[in-house]
């Protein structure tokens, strides 16, 4: 099954709609090329800087922190169902600890623009380059959130992507379903 | 015509392809219910804190920002095609100069859920009330922006809007194809 070319904007409803569900595959990767994949329930989807773009929020106590901190580019693959205990997986244990690409059996398959692979059982990708990060600010966050998100202070960090390129499998949709 | 409430990810495709051609409106107001409007080429949609969210980015110099600042709530407003020249115009002048709504004769309708009203003659709405904001930070932002988008250092505070309800015009897609 071939992966097309896709506009960005085209599976954007599935896209969050999986990411609410059962989470999104981050894959970032350190200066060797040795990846890493860790599961997001949040995220945002848009144009800024005239650039379409994939915002990902990442917690500074994450492995996958460092490694974009390192190589400043990740992808975003949208699992098909049946990779759902496996994305589970991936939001359950650490990268530090675990080989999760390894154990979870992901092929991993080169970025066309990017040094980060994508994996190649997730049905819709997306790949990124950081146009620039930011923080959320105790300051100014939602009281609310502040105690029942960061208990412990681990505010996450904003990394606002440009989307270089987005593929989905011919049958994406179907697979969503 | 009526407008009927929508997941707020129905018109993503829709909304993202008017802002980066004719651009948004977003509508603010002051403590005392006045209010105004600008045009924004740029935003996101997706879901942070479990919450559906629309991020805007505003410049301190602008108008809209004191009354962001002074008003946690917005709406963001999908104009149809014949309000193309209106929507540039939003975006030309500041609103501390023109009552830009009398001028382009813009029909407002209060919120249903926030302080601030839509305006009628749009035809997707999404109205959103402050979770959170921060900064383009210049030493984490991509070197071509710094001169490009910032040679006078007015760099974009960015407001994190939960999107409380969104609704469109019956015939919203027919009125932007």
């Amino acid at each position: 099954m071939g992966k097309v070319t896709i506009d960005y904007r085209d599976y954007f409803a599935e896209t969050i709609q999986q990411m609410c569900t059962q989470g999104l595959l981050l894959v970032s990767a350190d200066k060797d090329k040795k990846p890493n994949v860790m599961a997001i329930g949040w995220g945002m989807i848009g144009s800024i800087w005239s650039r379409p773009a994939f915002i990902v929020f990442v917690r500074p106590s994450r492995h996958t922190y460092g490694l974009l901190e390192e190589v400043g580019e990740f992808t975003v693959n949208v699992p098909p169902n049946e990779l759902a205990e496996a994305t589970t997986y991936c939001g359950t244990v650490s990268g530090r600890d675990h080989d999760k690409i390894k154990e979870k059996q992901f092929t991993l398959v080169p970025g066309r623009k990017v040094r980060v692979p994508i994996i190649q059982e997730c049905i819709i990708h997306y790949e990124c380059r950081l146009l620039h990060k930011n923080n959320v600010l105790a300051d100014f966050l939602d009281k609310n959130f502040k105690s029942e998100v960061y208990p412990k202070g681990d505010f996450h960090r904003i990394y606002f992507g440009e989307i270089l390129t987005a593929y989905a499998d011919d049958e994406a949709v179907k697979e969503l379903g």
